[in-house]
């Protein structure tokens, strides 16, 4: 299946999760068997040589990480929401369009200048990618790399990145968010 | 890698989320990249024929369900906690040791009859796989089985679904929880 194969497989929610935001929805590409598969063979398309290990996003990020890990033969990391770790973290605050969030990770995970590519579903502003990324390179980790399988590029995320040190790929955009 | 090897990667956190709880950590199994991908090998060999997909309840079951669907080739259905899926769902409450919880599908993901597998990280009362069973049957798909990176035998999780009619197989389990 080509990306715009894939595209047809998202479905678009209106006014979720609030009124005038389109909803870009993974949940019917996922529950497609030929759809799943063919999405994590692209991403692994673009995962940089000497990846270490992949670090997947709560919730979403989890889904699209973990199977390009097993894919990739290397370790995953979870960048979860604050609390749900049960040792010892790292946090990382981030602003949301109302209010903060945090992300956290267990930094002995990780090992000293390991090559960690990010993964989430979807970038939008790049606020959660670029918390999850400033807390990886806290934990001593490389983060130059994150894929995503949708962009919204009206909404600048990739520019953050990039400003950031990252280079980001997408298998699908959006216009119109 | 055994089984055995794979228990060897699972951490133990004491006195977490509760004084004298022993809590088994997954992330230091799934940070391991061939722990990992020994993981889902060994959960692929004991999906059963004609699974068509697989269900894995948020969160930590999305990180072996993902991948074990992948493997499989077989598409994911999400089972979310409330108000995180974007569309008409239905719901399923069950107990927790203090209060109640809910999990959520979209129905409309399930195919009449489609024979699901139900993954989580870990099975103790099997409340919280109960549950996703029922929401599964509920929307008319088939759920006669379910597998499991760890079982706590002495919460009696597993006969609680065998008496629903569900099959459970756990990669490893431990004793005194």
């Amino acid at each position: 299946m080509t990306r715009d194969d894939l595209k047809t497989l998202i479905r678009t929610v209106p006014d979720f999760p609030a009124a005038g935001i389109q909803f870009r929805d993974i949940t019917t590409l996922i529950a497609d068997g030929r759809g799943l598969s063919a999405t994590i063979d692209h991403l692994a398309r673009l995962a940089p040589p000497g990846t270490a290990s992949v670090a997947g996003i709560e919730a979403r990020g989890f889904i699209f990480g973990t199977a390009l890990a097993a894919r990739l033969g290397v370790g995953f990391i979870p960048v979860r929401k604050a609390g749900k770790l049960p040792v010892e973290t790292i946090g990382q605050d981030y602003a949301l369009e109302y209010g903060e969030a945090r992300v956290e990770i267990d930094p002995t995970l990780l090992s000293p200048g390991e090559q960690v590519l990010l993964v989430d579903d979807l970038i939008a502003t790049g606020g959660t990618a670029l918390a999850a990324a400033q807390l990886l390179r806290r934990a001593g980790a490389r983060c130059d790399n994150a894929l995503f399988v949708i962009d919204l590029p009206e909404l600048g995320g990739a520019d953050r990145l990039r400003d950031a040190g990252i280079a980001s790929h997408a298998l699908m955009d959006f216009a119109g968010h």
